[in-house]
């Protein structure tokens, strides 16, 4: 996979993160206490930074209080 | 989260991928080749042994011809 895929994936994952956390008019601080992850962490998932691994994609989907498949379909919107 | 938790979460997304491998009539060798990851590395999955990032999870459903958010709803019946 090109490094170009690489980034697009990720991007698009960490738009429907965003638009999930502002809609619950969550901070990202809220949404890292939540998920008990770590500030820094989720605003570099947020632009598409990091390679999220399923765990983590299960905790924040958990603290959003949205199903892993839905946040999943907004990524595919997305992408 | 509890290990326990990491386990069962990596365990149902392992089932997830084997059984929509096993209906396509296709051995661990072809998933590995078609999704450009190591044979291994998708036997670990499928024992639920990984915890598996956005990137890699799209690459193996795209080599399955599965939507990803269709591939995390299979996994969350098993969850």
């Amino acid at each position: 996979m090109r490094n170009q895929e690489h980034l697009r994936i990720c991007t698009a994952f960490g738009k429907a993160i965003r638009q999930a956390r502002v809609i619950r008019g969550l901070s990202q601080e809220k949404l890292a206490e939540f998920s008990d992850l770590n500030r820094t962490y989720i605003g570099d998932i947020e632009r598409g930074k990091r390679n999220v691994s399923l765990v983590n994609m299960q905790k924040i989907a958990t603290a959003l209080d949205l199903k892993l498949s839905d946040l999943i379909l907004s990524y595919e919107e997305r992408k």
